[in-house]
């Protein structure tokens, strides 16, 4: 299907079709009619072929993730498409597994105009291959970021938000207190850990490397095994800070499992507010990040970066979330 | 960067770097080390660039997905995702919300070339659109499905699986069974509505309308809904089976926060066996459906159709998972 077939469909030039795909305004009314009919009928597609190869104009917008498991990522999405289709992009999803091969094959998709701009949620994506794309195309990073680079990001205040989550388990009582951490390699996991560590710090507290358990994958076995590990210690903690709800809600269970009650023998909280946070037994204290809020904020940079606008990073608020787990 | 500048760098004909690039097998290994190690060097992108252009080989698929946000989706992806890469393909997921607009778009997509096939998961697709396209290009339905066309698909036997659900509650002594459902213009809604009906007429029990609750959106709260609505009926219902983990986790919720006991006061069993299922609390009796295997399978029949290779529908076995709940 060519622009030559709907010309001839709707009896007009080529060029009369290439300025009502462009949204040209010297075409009339009763021409445009028609030519949208003959483009609608013919299932002709100008934002993706015509317009995509001409003017760069594909109106897709990629958005690399390591894994559609996490719900964390699931609610900045819905921010993202909601943003981006109200200002005509559609979003391709592009799942990494943290894959420096799989996130070139996703950076080509940029590199040849086949989308216009790329927000990264990967963590571990490859630094020096981003920068090197953003140099040329549009990238925004959302909640992961690289402290040194000039790609304009969104995100929270990581190490506030751990402080503020250990401080509320400290003000509740709880003198040993422990971390289940994700990987290193996440900003996110360090700047937590920081937080974590500034608080029971500043609190005259002490903490064991013991109680610092850095769990594989972001699953809820993680934080089942996590939890098993920190209850069979001499020093058992009191209360545990877990860096993701997923972390969290598994040892609810495991806790649970084993007979165990909570908050009265071991109190947690979480991280994120992801949904199911709230159908948890007992209910999960969390720190809310404004994850629909950061996938609006991202998709508006993206776009803003796209017209030719500069943006600045953004850093939002936190919550701190009070439930039954604490 | 053209297949020029990669001839360049590695001092060899173009030829050559397409012969390299195509898998031919006429170059010498030392010759392909050198293009292979130029084609890195340059971020050459031969499986989406240039033969793209020449061969339709972009290696990659399309999944249309309605939302991300349910859990079911996610685990078939990850069977589409692990199997596709495995053969060398990667995959644009694609959320259509069920907007027919937003289809279309991702249906060009296939169209321009941009991808090789489509794996369609969403269930109120534009049938019509589908099937014109399915004419030209390979597609394949996952888990939804339509009767009357040729497209190949995989799913599981619905209507027997909704009857072994609520056979199951029959047997454990109820009468009164409440179905909670979806929307009746998803197959799979039908299909398990059937399978409700048949369990409780061959076991002679009778039923009312008010006992089988249609819920709009598929999340936690619907289920929370449905429940409040099923409890304050004169004639409650003792057990629910309810069509997705998703509806029966939010009714677990419910029935705890109105505290009443779960099977106790009454018995939930869902559908899905989703990773949270066994996180609720009680842990939920469900229908396993085998969502990764159903990824898996699709993943293969959309490479074979793209192959050459015809493939057949299939439907896979489901299980019933005795839990807490029931």
């Amino acid at each position: 299907m060519t622009i030559h077939d709907v010309a001839k469909l709707a009896g007009v030039s080529v060029a009369t079709v290439s300025r009502v795909v462009n949204e040209n305004k010297r075409v009339a009314e009763k021409t445009r009619t028609r030519v949208e009919w003959a483009i609608s009928e013919l299932n002709y597609a100008p934002s993706v072929l015509g317009r995509n190869l001409r003017t760069s104009k594909s109106n897709l917008l990629l958005v690399l993730l390591p894994s559609i498991s996490n719900p964390f990522y699931t609610e900045i999405i819905n921010g993202i498409e909601d943003t981006a289709i109200a200002r005509g992009y559609n979003i391709l999803l592009c799942e990494t597994d943290s894959n420096p091969k799989r996130e070139a094959i996703y950076f080509n998709l940029l590199r040849n105009r086949l989308a216009e701009g790329i927000i990264s949620m990967d963590p571990s994506v490859n630094k020096n291959k981003l920068l090197e794309l953003a140099e040329s195309y549009p990238v925004v990073q959302c909640s992961e970021y690289d402290t040194e680079s000039p790609i304009p990001y969104v995100t929270i205040d990581n190490e506030q938000a751990a402080y503020d989550a250990v401080t509320h388990l400290i003000e509740s009582g709880h003198r040993k207190i422990a971390l289940i951490n994700s990987d290193e390699r996440f900003l996110y996991a360090r700047q937590r850990q920081n937080g974590y560590e500034k608080a029971m710090e500043e609190h005259g507290l002490p903490f064991h490397d013991e109680w610092v358990y850095n769990a594989e994958y972001l699953q809820f076995e993680a934080g089942q095994k996590a939890i098993r590990t920190l209850l069979e210690l001499n020093d058992r903690p009191s209360a545990v800070f877990a860096v993701s709800d997923v972390y969290a809600i598994g040892a609810l269970k495991e806790i649970h499992r084993l007979g165990k009650k909570v908050p009265e023998d071991i109190a947690i909280i979480g991280f994120d507010k992801i949904t199911f946070s709230d159908m948890a037994f007992p209910t999960l204290s969390t720190i809310a990040q404004p994850m629909y809020e950061m996938g609006c904020i991202s998709a508006e940079m993206i776009m803003d970066e796209i017209s030719g606008i500069l943006v600045n990073s953004r850093v939002l608020e936190h919550k701190l979330i009070k439930r039954d787990s604490t």
